[in-house]
């Protein structure tokens, strides 16, 4: 047989492309760490998903996560606010120990997440990774924007760090249809304060940011980053907390008007479409079968927004109270090849446990403070149970002398005081919700959450569970002792001056505050 | 090339079996009229099935078959009951045409379902259907059983044929563990009523029946039913209307403490266990692709049973009321290579509309009678949205003077009347819920279901919705006028002596009536 130089030059356009080809497996190989994404939505609600029995809600990218992943059926925010939530989850910690509480934090806080708090984003850096954080930060911005993301162990930062309601003027995205009405509030929100600032790292790029295009700047960014990474062979971290659906519910022009379920439809339908983007970047990317997906939310359905809030679904009450409804939230788990498809797990898990989980799972060690999560990761591959049996709900206004209104024990619930909030809607049907209502229970109220997941039946004078009762008490006094209430970092003055503004120093504030 | 003996022999081996390949594939063809079975579950609320969101059900084989099949979240049975939502189902027509109301038949009644009324059974079974019901029938006994299964076009009956409720001694299934408690009534029902029979057609073969191993023989009975047609190539309706998950809840051995939620939630894992088995034999029998399998409720949620009753989500209230959690219920239609996989429709469709959809996919003509149902086998293959309306709902003591107590018209629902129920719980935290609250509203309270399926957010002091409520009470009253309205069955005179009883005319009545 004669070999021709054609066979020689084709044998060595093979070798090249096989060589090409382990060096690609090679650095896109399961055998490095793991990617992280942490999708965090905000006010979504227990029964908003159509995974989750909403009748008229089109999220066909979650279902489809769900179907191809694991989804939570008692997986919990450890807190029912949005910045006590996000110092939970970012540093596995009860925002009491961090000092985000009462209440949130604003643009003219002074105070913000400690700088010696540890974030996921901090141990992952250490271990090598790259880390971005787009979106709804929350955790306070601060004298010389010492409380930013960059601070906190991210190499990049993208977004409208705090509630687009704390900005004037932004109820009326479509004017000719009219502006939103909210119960408390009415249709006008933060006329006192700068404009909606969208910021790249330390730098604001708009203002008024464009909250219409806003979920497509989110998703170009994201995939930029996802796409960068994958291609340095990086190993990341993406935390995307995004700014929809909180009220004033918006979507941009391709999802206005594209639900059954009115605006808060079409902002979870924009959600929705951008988890489908950056799973199909993963994909892309071919890094899918190496990077953990997590979509959770901050909290529990603000109420308050009538047929333009979220849904609890079966729970009760929610956002800002202690019941289910408040803390309860959906959550999704996807990793191809990792997470066995198509598992509806009813363990027991919280925002709490996601840093630990992932600590594991990047092979790092976790930091030298208290942390009230558990690595969920052997939950995860389906190995083994959950092991937490405990949560504290604290309200959104705590008292170190009162402490927790509520204690989740295995599969009870305790509530020791409860109150609704004007969050949870003051035209609710269910007057437990209402807001100027906090009453002490002794006996604590209690629930059987597998029997009664909608806390309707107490049971504290049934026979059969007051040894379970005492269980819990001594439990939570327990829980309690242990706790170490940081200084409040939401009760630290206000400076209007720390409002971000795209021209430092201009007049008159904040409406000078105008770039793009 | 030599032909050998062996050769000939292979070949004639080859060709018989191409040929049984043949005659096999012929019987079983798509091209022979498809079989239908229609899976009836009692009491099981919106929010019940894990699919739909309920955290502590287990479900496996209703979400693989909404997984593999069509899952509706805007599905409703035409009446809040057992009795009048049988009726409706069976006939298409709403149950006020056939006069079954108010509440719902006994054992001891002397109406039934009028023998004019033309069921599904007997639409098939003119097209040469083989026709068998299991379970709970529920549409009377009569004088020598005259409203039996048997006389509506049902070729076999096995079952229990009202609820088990209406017998004596059946709270305590596993006694060293203490009885079921039930709000009204007490631990205790029918004490003055027959042992609960089993029949197999028109004869008891079991009384009392034993209600722990009942799943087992309706399956064992459903798969010889679908083995036999499959074997003799009869195209089949198969109605099973589980006694299951009324109370008082029941569960086998096998189920007996087997889910996280108690009794209710063993019930359902058996009806789910059922379910699975089915169509096992459907696949078995190789005729999974040319069966159409529809799983619904007859009614929402029986909250009057605390933790032990079923769960309406996100609905408002439950079974007897005219709110969504009494007629909206959980959905699934299944039929490999014709129902698209894994779609959620959001279309609004009702038990009525099964009788016109079956009598299409079966080649057959509607019955020369007013049919309140439509055909969806167009929704159901994904060609054409559902052109329904509109439904009356009545409550469950239905007043002609009255008449509807609500109507839900495109994607509104506006109630005229709304009343609790026993039934729906007298310690519901909602207290529109409880029983002995009959309001009329003027202007009808008006909800945007799509927006708010919860029935939070009356619309009706909108200005913007005032054309609409206009045009709905048009709707209504063009409805109302064209309802006729059938004498009452159930308020015709009970007899005790008509309560089935496997030894007739035996004394002391009715404890008497023991045989196995």
């Amino acid at each position: 047989m004669k070999v021709s130089t054609k066979h020689i030059r084709m044998s060595v356009l093979v070798y090249m492309a096989v060589f090409i080809l382990v060096v690609f497996v090679c650095v896109h190989s399961s055998g490095s760490k793991p990617n992280i994404v942490v999708l965090f939505a905000d006010d979504v609600g227990y029964g908003d998903l159509a995974c989750y029995g909403h009748p008229a809600s089109y999220t066909p990218n979650l279902d489809g996560m769900a179907k191809n992943g694991m989804l939570f059926t008692s997986f919990y925010s450890a807190a029912n606010l949005c910045s006590p939530s996000r110092a939970a989850l970012l540093t596995g910690r009860y925002h009491i120990r961090s000092g985000i509480y009462p209440f949130v934090l604003g643009p003219d806080s002074t105070g913000g997440l400690p700088r010696n708090e540890t974030t996921i984003a901090n141990i992952l850096k250490q271990q090598g990774y790259h880390t971005a954080m787009i979106g709804k930060w929350d955790l306070g911005i601060g004298k010389d924007m010492v409380h930013f993301p960059m601070h906190y162990g991210f190499d990049k930062y993208y977004g409208v760090p705090y509630v687009h309601g704390a900005c004037p003027c932004e109820t009326c995205f479509y004017p000719h249809e009219g502006c939103q009405q909210s119960v408390i509030g009415g249709d006008k929100c933060g006329f006192d304060k700068t404009y909606c600032p969208l910021f790249q790292n330390m730098r604001i790029i708009q203002q008024p940011v464009d909250l219409l295009t806003l979920a497509e700047k989110y998703v170009d960014f994201a995939k930029d980053f996802i796409t960068d990474s994958a291609n340095a062979g990086e190993s990341f971290f993406l935390y995307l907390a995004y700014n929809h659906c909180h009220f004033p519910q918006f979507a941009g022009k391709r999802f206005h008007n594209f639900t059954q379920r009115g605006i808060y439809g079409d902002s979870l339908a924009e959600i929705d479409w951008s988890v489908g983007e950056i799973l199909q970047q993963l994909r892309h990317s071919q890094i899918e079968n190496n990077t953990l997906v997590f979509f959770t939310s901050d909290n529990g359905a603000a109420l308050r927004d009538w047929y333009n809030g979220g849904s609890s679904g079966m729970l009760k009450c929610g956002k800002a109270t202690t019941y289910e409804g408040g803390h309860r939230v959906p959550a999704i788990a996807y990793w191809p090849g990792q997470i066995t498809a198509g598992v509806s797990s009813r363990d027991f898990l919280t925002t709490l446990d996601l840093l630990p989980t992932i600590t594991k799972l990047s092979g790092s060690v976790l930091p030298k403070v208290t942390i009230d999560g558990m690595d969920m990761s052997s939950v995860l591959f389906g190995q083994a149970k959950s092991a937490r049996d405990n949560l504290l709900y604290y309200p959104a206004y705590p008292d170190k002398k009162i402490g927790a209104y509520a204690i989740r024990y295995k599969h009870y619930k305790a509530h020791f005081y409860t109150e609704g909030s004007p969050q949870s809607g003051m035209y609710n049907a269910d007057t437990d919700c209402h807001p100027n209502n906090t009453l002490h229970h002794d006996p604590p109220l209690l629930y059987d959450l597998d029997r009664d997941p909608g806390e309707l039946y107490n049971m504290n004078k049934e026979p059969q569970y007051k040894d379970v009762l005492e269980e819990i008490k001594q439990v939570k006094t327990k829980l309690e002792d242990a706790m170490i209430w940081g200084t409040s970092q939401v009760n630290k003055p206000k400076d209007p001056r720390l409002e971000p503004c795209c021209i430092p120093g201009c007049d008159p504030f904040p409406s000078c505050c105008r770039c793009d």
